[in-house]
């Protein structure tokens, strides 16, 4: 596998993107709709909030993605139209009617993402105009700027592309995600769109999808708020060419590995750009039963405000992450736990470890801070991603709206 | 019932209290131990944290409470006695011994708290030292020194009492207690230690101590971080005289009605008081199926740090409320539910209601913001304590060991 770090939705061969300023943002001057369309019918699959709470784009896309292909997907930052009740609804189809009109394809086979402000209806008026020319501008080099036009709070876009070798050809998946707060599993927050060269039925790549996102985006957490429009798309559409791939087979599985990777660095880049965030912490923890629990434990201390500040503050206090693990509702026993802070084992056997306070929090001013712990209850393992909670978090959400 | 808002655990006849600087906290010059005593044996009974990480205080409370007796609590602040091995429990048991030698009674009559840093052995010499002089300090009127003695980053003692008539005679009931930080249900972080001179069994007293807690501590989030070290104790020495209570009785229900009451004033005072809290949240939820879900629900809301930070920020961002409804894991309909955020209507019928946003901020700016919500599932009701989320909740605990 090599890895595209410039690379993004239009690596992919087949794929082209665009983005323009629509002004769905009020009052900025950025990029605020983005399209990625593929030049032939792909294979779609997705992965939605958990929440019972789903904005519209996501119940109209349920229903596209029941013909299992699509041809394109419209993204807007700025309006999340979410509960926006019909008219919601009716906006996103409207969205998608008017991209299928402009690329000549079926409303059926565009899907609709969105992100930003909730409960305020959709401004179709600027969004209609936009959307010849964001058909226009479709350009094989367009991914970059489509992943730029999809940022809300984000400090950075997010994009990377892996190439992978199935049976003497190359087949490439690229991805873009935009993320920051309300992250939380099931799903991380975020809009995430994959796109891939590779032929494979929708069904399988499903089945693909949801394994890769329990290994990344829902291994993710910024403040343990889920959003209503959490939103991961994969589009499949077969033009390196090549026999479509099948299941349990070498080439399947190297396809699978392409794709955990593209959502798993993405993920990480949603963790290391979370609000506020100043640095990112891995969490890895082994020694679980299987891995929901070893999951479950991570992610109880990745949302620990209290680990996550002392973090920022530089605090070696293992105390808060052994307190985490242990009203994480895995059944740990306290005395065979073992934690590890950059490298230093500061907690086992049921206490303290002696160490350097000065030294381990002078360890800790770094952009990524490991914690690693042993359950000790079995062979599973998990990595969670989140980041450390800084003054910047609770200025940028006290101020969104007002 | 009457509140007599400047009683406390001494307010019950037959108890004494007392505090003393026992240099537990190192370059300090705050109080640090405090001792609660009953002139009787007394019933006792407690409520303690779930985590599988429990303190080594709780241990040994645990025993001594088997025999349902008790004659005194001796609390220390500055060391939590937490993740302190076989060490911890001695230094808990050998501090319980310490002080019913000082008293004359038998080391299992006393039980034992400690609140502060996790992970450091307590300083036994500085502890026993203060023993004589926190004993000979006991006084009719010191539930005041002992409120004092047992904050860390609370900003104010919390304490009060109730009286209540039971069959022609008085009984009270008084508490204090001590919060701020990592404080999330089951139970709520914190000590607390109840006292009245009413006679139950410690049966009863048990029971209904239970009952209180799920309506009061455990209605109680800071920072969804849940202690090591959260303890409620209550003793019943019967000191005001007349028959032991029983069960079903009106007396019964009497006596329930002030415990109750002691232990929401106390939770109230908890949330109010949240590390770096500006605001009290008041989450009432109506329309569960069930306690358990209206709870549930109010609880997502409490621990969304958007919420919190909303709230900070005055800012009337009613999707991040239904968000968190939305992913709390009760099952509702989002075009059903309705929410009210300073007693105006701003969300139903699976939408957002047209309100004025600056008159909404303005109302917002206020030391105690409502938020109503209705799950139209039932009938069954909830009412949720929190507060909001600002940069001190990161410069406290970002500072808090180094």
């Amino acid at each position: 596998m090599r890895i595209l770090e410039d690379g993004g939705v239009t690596s992919a061969r087949g794929f082209r993107a665009a983005a323009v300023k629509a002004g769905i943002k009020p009052g900025t001057d950025r990029l605020d709709l983005a399209l990625v369309a593929s030049d032939r019918p792909a294979s779609a699959a997705a992965v939605f909030t958990t929440n019972r709470v789903q904005a519209a784009p996501i119940l109209v896309d349920r229903e596209h993605l029941r013909r299992g292909s699509a041809r394109a997907v419209v993204l807007n930052s700025g309006n999340a139209n979410a509960c926006t009740g019909e008219r919601g609804v009716a906006d996103a189809r409207r969205t998608c009617a008017l991209v299928a009109q402009a690329l000549g394809v079926a409303a059926e086979e565009v899907l609709v993402c969105s992100t930003g402000v909730i409960g305020v209806p959709m401004p179709m008026s600027a969004l209609e105009a936009a959307v010849p020319a964001v058909v226009a501008a479709l350009a094989e080099n367009g991914g970059a700027l489509a992943a730029q036009a999809i940022m809300t709070t984000d400090t950075v876009p997010k994009s990377l592309a892996v190439e992978v070798e199935l049976d003497g050809r190359t087949v490439r998946l690229g991805g873009m995600a935009k993320g920051a707060g309300m992250i939380a599993p099931h799903m991380a927050t975020m809009l995430s769109v994959v796109t891939t060269d590779a032929a494979l039925s929708s069904d399988l790549l499903g089945r693909l999808l949801a394994r890769a996102a329990g290994r990344s985006f829902n291994c993710v957490t910024v403040d343990g708020d889920m959003s209503t429009n959490d939103t991961l798309l994969v589009l499949a559409n077969g033009a390196a060419g090549g026999p479509a791939i099948e299941p349990d087979t070498d080439a399947c599985e190297r396809f699978y590995a392409g794709l955990e990777e593209v959502c798993r660095r993405l993920a990480r880049m949603i963790a290391r750009d979370g609000e506020g965030a100043t640095k990112l912490i891995e969490i890895q923890v082994r020694g679980g039963r299987d891995e929901a629990e070893a999951r479950q434990a991570g992610l109880a201390v990745a949302n620990s405000n209290l680990v996550k500040t002392a973090v920022f503050g530089n605090d070696p206090n293992w105390g808060r992450i052994l307190c985490a693990v242990g009203y994480s509702g895995v059944e740990i026993d306290p005395a065979r736990v073992e934690v590890c802070l950059c490298g230093v084992r500061i907690y086992d056997h049921g206490s303290g470890q002696p160490f350097d306070q000065q030294a381990l929090s002078q360890a800790m001013r770094t952009d990524e801070v490991p914690i690693a712990i042993d359950l000790q209850r079995g062979e599973a393992v998990a990595e969670i991603f989140t980041c450390d909670f800084s003054y910047d978090y609770v200025r940028i959400n006290a101020e969104y709206t007002t």
